[in-house]
């Protein structure tokens, strides 16, 4: 596109009103200064770009979710946090180990290797790998409908595509989620000897998608795997040909014992209301096969950037300003839980909790729980923020870890951000550094730093 | 993000219900049915690839423009347009030739190669390059202050940052385009031997990002290039340490003869009102650095798609919807102008005219010119396109093709994107079919589909 300078000039002025007119209201006038300087540092950025490369991905209970623990503690120091603390939790310690193999062999088509990777928390399969005819379903109501009789001794092939047609790609993910979840017990109470998962994204190419699963107790484990969509479609192509076709594959995986480990907590101490909160925060831990960027490595470095911005403003708080740096929220939400009986026993008050959990993507508005006493200001907020493209303040937030607040009455929010390459990424090798956006990521530290000094007032 | 069944379910219900609804109300169906089979269809993407990979990119005036021309020819033809024609025009014929090369040479710091492009329309170096000193300037005006004295002999580098403060990006691009324009007869008024302009882009990276540029006929041509942003930081560094270090660089460019070229059109006859049209359109020649995916090859593709996507709904117009595929946008717009000299020639009547030239990233709304009597009711439509994430129906629309159609009292439309990530890729080696996400580009071709269809009634 170019730009001929009276077209520009015209759309310029007008446009330039609405987004760096200096009004005489001292919240547009604080909101400026806010996303002025998230757009013009390029500090957390930087530590994000340290988290990721230097740190690189940290499941939980790992040596390097360890080393992210002690970043974030250092950040938060620096920062000007005036009471930075780790609030111990113990955690699983759930290891991928060797890169796992898989391949699909016909008498009538050939052999083909396929990109799968173990699930988290999975039993690993017996060193020589399983081997097995395939059952494709596409729902655990299909799997009940077609019995033991159909699916004793084979591998379970799950092939539900998160459906394209949800505008907000979470809709989708909820909805065929539980094939990863639950796919595995369910399979092996009609005597599975394995499951392959399609992997959880509507990108089509070979990189598989991991995610936690839960085994039900009363049931024989069997190892999962996610299988990248290219593959899957392939596979189920195959089978169209060659309903015979033996599928094996071999994972490495391990199940040590629960380690020590912290959830890290900043704060900056309210003037007024020193024991009310408003918390804000993400996770630390992450994925092995990426380097938890977008998940989560962003909704921490946003967090703290939240509070370095209005920091370097001069911001003196009248609530006290909490951020808290969740460990365990991809395995065993140990930190949440931990956070949350913590809070219930040291009888904290929290004004509100903010997760952001959602990726660091283009920033489009906040959810707030309407049970909420400050939902109805909440939704008075909005033309302050249209002129940053934050247009939806919808009904309804909250986080994995945060959740386990809400038995304690305390209000949720969440940023909304844009959600359609999100699943691109999710849970993947590439969620990487190289696929976050510094403006999109800055976009989002200012809007939860503007958010966080609308709820302060 | 992992997400509890719990969470997700809440979420999901309300979720679901503003976005899969099925109300009674006939124009929420369409455009329902518009996005779904927008986002369920690969076809435009796949068009886009050949377009991108096969063809390459589409210097106006080059062979691989004329390929491109006969593509969308046949691409129209196969999406059931009742009437396809070529509209002729003479266009430029500028050739970048071999690759360029600069460096810089420091008699403290030493040598260093710095990665630069031709402006298109420029003239070539000698064959053996130009070399002198740097009078670094932020702006025309600066350079007028400094005059003669200062800039004769010298090698002139603009260095003006785009503004990160402004959220829409265009708004920075238009406020530094000037120096990229107009900064080589500017210099050369006083005497500058060359120009280098700091790439308009607020990515930090090593790709240079081209663009036209234009000679005032009275003053004396001079070669001007661009340079990637990290080499423009490195340059006016080492200019702090070392004020006579000394710049060379060579460019083979050439400007050929004019060449006989088309604007392509494609319609489907309104049953109604056939002699009124709406028009939708993109341009197809492109820079050539890149494959010229976002700018512009995403919004011909998507104007395509927007009429195939009515037609596969069986959706027959009550005005003539005219799909007009530019060519020569950015380097003489000889396409628009003989677009709207044919107009005028034989007394076309517009209904609207709509372009897409923002790239196809994640589509937020449409800008409407507000004189054009269907202002008020555009303005009704938002809660129509707000499901979808188009939320923002404002003032002013156009674009530099259907712009020279203003004289005609043409109102004018554009589709709005998200312009986080544009100038990131544009006019640069980064703007390939791998930097378009499917969905976001898909979303834009429902969007537009849709807004051809409120726009029909």
């Amino acid at each position: 596109m170019t730009k001929k300078p009276a077209i520009v000039c015209l759309s310029f002025i007008l446009l330039l009103f609405n987004t760096l007119s200096y009004s005489q209201n001292k919240d547009s006038l604080m909101i400026r200064q806010i996303f002025d300087q998230a757009l013009t540092s390029h500090l957390a950025y930087t530590q994000l770009r340290n988290l990721c490369k230097n740190i690189g991905p940290r499941l939980t209970g790992s040596g390097q979710a360890a080393v992210g623990i002690e970043y974030v503690h250092k950040l938060l120091k620096t920062t000007g946090c005036d009471s930075i603390y780790n609030l111990p939790v113990m955690v699983r310690n759930w290891e991928r180990g060797e890169k796992e193999t898989a391949s699909m062999t016909s008498s009538i088509l050939g052999t083909n290797d396929l990109h799968i990777c173990a699930l988290g928390g999975s039993i690993a399969t017996p060193s020589a790998g399983i081997q097995g005819q395939i059952i494709m379903v596409d729902s655990l109501s299909q799997l009940k409908k077609l019995g033991r009789q159909a699916i004793e001794g084979h591998i379970v092939f799950f092939n539900r595509h998160m459906d394209p047609r949800f505008i907000r790609t979470f809709n989708a993910y909820g909805r065929a989620a539980d094939q990863r979840t639950l796919g595995a017990s369910e399979a092996a109470k009609y005597g599975a000897i394995g499951v392959i998962i399609r992997s959880l994204t509507l990108a089509d190419n070979l990189y598989p998608h991991t995610g936690v699963l839960r085994y039900d107790t009363a049931i024989t484990r069997i190892p999962a795997v996610a299988i990248a969509t290219r593959d899957a479609d392939l596979l189920s192509q195959w089978l169209k040909k060659d309903p015979s076709l033996r599928v094996s594959y071999t994972t490495h995986c391990s199940e040590n014992q629960p380690v020590p480990s912290f959830n890290v907590v900043g704060e900056i101490k309210g003037s007024l209301y020193p024991d009310q909160v408003i918390l804000v925060g993400g996770h630390i831990d992450s994925w092995d096969l990426g380097e938890g960027a977008q998940d989560d490595g962003i909704g921490c470095m946003q967090s703290i950037e939240a509070l370095r911005i209005l920091l370097s403003l001069g911001y003196k708080p009248n609530y006290t300003i909490r951020c808290v740096i969740f460990i365990d929220e991809e395995i065993g939400q140990a930190g949440g839980r931990a956070y949350a009986a913590w809070s219930l026993a040291t009888k904290q008050k929290h004004r509100i909790a903010i997760e952001l959990d959602a990726g660091g993507l283009l920033p489009l508005g906040f959810g707030m729980s309407d049970k909420s006493p400050l939902f109805e200001a909440f939704q008075k907020w909005q033309p302050l923020m249209l002129p940053y493209g934050l247009y939806n303040f919808q009904k309804g937030g909250g986080g994995v870890d945060i959740g386990f607040l809400s038995g304690q009455n305390v209000p949720l929010m969440s940023l909304l951000t844009d959600s359609q390459r999100y699943f691109d990424y999710h849970h993947s090798g590439l969620d990487v550094f190289e696929n976050v956006n510094e403006r999109e990521m800055q976009l989002g530290s200012a809007a939860v730093s503007s958010i966080i000094y609308l709820l302060d007032r």
